[in-house]
């Protein structure tokens, strides 16, 4: 199992990646990592590096990136793969660029291969994990295109999580058919018309359902899906500003913080971003894991992870199968 | 100041209508209370009944609402606005029917009585409370309406949490202006020269921006202004389902509970919904104040209060002068 790491991605470049690397390696004997980029070492003797001089950043454009910039670490990563030098990449880069990369580079096969791939993620829930997809690359997708966010959702679940028959619902302003735009109504007849073995669909829920327990898996726009990761990742990252102030107020408070210290550390591990693992740009022939522009070494090491995990159980491939059949 | 109470709106109504209209009334010397439904009776002095036989449900569709059921308990309690028996009026009702029946009933003078009304709520934020418009009304916006989200809700700001110049940002899937959809890239450009003495146009702002202190005041269209609004009341919920079944694990996490106990229950007093106080029906010609269907006497209160605030600070007259000054 070899990994191709572009080590020039996240906003602290190379730091993360670097110790992110090492983290993985030395937990998992079964992992080599191609680390590719400007000015960095080899750490670990199944580390190897792969030298890049470019390095793409948040504020090139997709389109331009194509074109421009052909020797980026992101470009050499991504070629890693697609001539069979490594089984997938991780990146904490622009994901724009990422998926415009990897849609060229590691194209589907069939009638698939013209299809724009989708951003999966998993929210943290008290119930269990919630599947999320599209969770930003498709910022007006067509009904079908929500449909087909359906049968990569579930297959993610099944393969991932082990949800056999998993339960999909579309996100809307309320419960109600009569709810929703043009497009989700739409969705939602291709959906209820699809129902079948792959998943079950609920119909429409709304953002409260995410973290209920009635969904394993939520299909969105990836305008939406974006801006709904993001309002969870701020609002606990709020939420726990608002606990340290008030357990900081008075001494006895401040007493009863150090007992509890432990317990709120694991709700905080629990719904850490860093630990869920890097979302999965899916509908492309190898696994493409995208990092938080803001990775810290365990946010690489956990995306470094998932992305192996995804190698060991076919994901793209049986992704791709999904999508085959669903078409 | 006289408010008129739809005691049939809730999901348990009347009873919660009931216990909030009286504690509203017993912390407000200066207020009366008008409750309006079936079967309520009057428990304080400055509390008075109208019937109403009728009563719409969630299921109830806004058009039909206006043609049928005549005789409803929110036909009713709106109707006592209109005709000047009462200053404002609150419903734990169908947000659908409320807006429906009040832009007929309440429209604005002018060429603005041919809008669409919008939602304006409050979230709460470490840094102070954010405005989020609209929060459900307009699910298909154009880029003029949202436009004009942006003045209801500095308006807002200004009236309710005295701000004098907001800063409004517009939610989208990136800070870049290449980012959004087509609606809100033009929105944008829209906002961009309006940028003046009303509030200060601050560009896009992403979800996680909600609670960071960057922005008083987010525009953003219904459907993902109803969808970030249910995933902030879900999320707030699961974390302290979390926090609960941690604190409850080992017996000294229940000790150190035990002591942190009123500090968390600051912090989920600070994030509940129901302290928030509803949410303000702005584009319409008197007060109208949306409580949550979930609400409990609490809420109530908290919706009744706000409605006296909206009252005394005359908010929809000078909504209605923003509005014809941003036109």
């Amino acid at each position: 199992m070899r990994i191709a790491l572009d080590a020039m991605g996240s906003d602290e470049a190379p730091g993360p990646e670097l110790a992110g690397a090492r983290r993985a390696v030395e937990a998992d004997p079964a992992l080599e990592l191609v680390l590719v980029g400007d000015g960095v070492v080899a750490t670990h003797d199944r580390i190897r590096v792969v030298h890049a001089a470019e390095r793409i950043t948040a504020a090139d454009h997709p389109a331009q990136v194509l074109r421009g910039k052909p020797g980026s670490s992101l470009h050499v990563a991504i070629d890693l793969v697609a001539t069979g030098r490594a089984d997938a990449v991780v990146s904490a880069g622009n994901s724009g660029a990422v998926l415009a990369l990897a849609k060229i580079a590691l194209p589907l096969a069939g009638p698939s291969s013209s299809l724009r791939p989708a951003i999966v993620t998993v929210l943290p829930a008290p119930a269990g994990p919630v599947v999320l997809c599209d969770a930003g690359a498709n910022v007006e997708p067509r009904p079908a295109a929500l449909a087909r966010f359906a049968a990569i959702g579930a297959a993610y679940d099944r393969i991932v999580h082990g949800r056999a028959c998993p339960r999909v619902g579309l996100l809307a302003n309320g419960k109600e058919p009569s709810k929703g735009t043009a497009v989700t109504r739409e969705a939602h007849a291709l959906l209820a018309a699809r129902d079948g073995n792959a998943f079950r669909y609920v119909g429409y829920v709304e953002g409260s359902d995410l973290f209920t327990g009635v969904v394993d898996v939520v299909v969105t726009d990836g305008f939406t899906g974006n801006v709904v990761l993001k309002t969870c990742e701020g609002i606990a990252e709020g939420m726990f500003g608002l606990v340290r102030r008030e357990l900081d107020a008075t001494p006895l408070a401040r007493l009863g913080a150090a007992i509890v210290a432990p317990a709120l550390r694991n709700v905080a591990h629990q719904i850490d971003y860093t630990e869920v693992g890097g979302a999965l740009l899916a509908g492309v022939a190898r696994p493409v894991v995208i990092a938080h522009g803001r990775s810290d070494a365990t946010a690489i090491a956990s995306a470094i992870r998932s992305a192996a995990t995804f190698v060991a159980r076919d994901l793209a491939g049986r992704i791709a199968a999904a999508l085959a059949e669903s078409a």
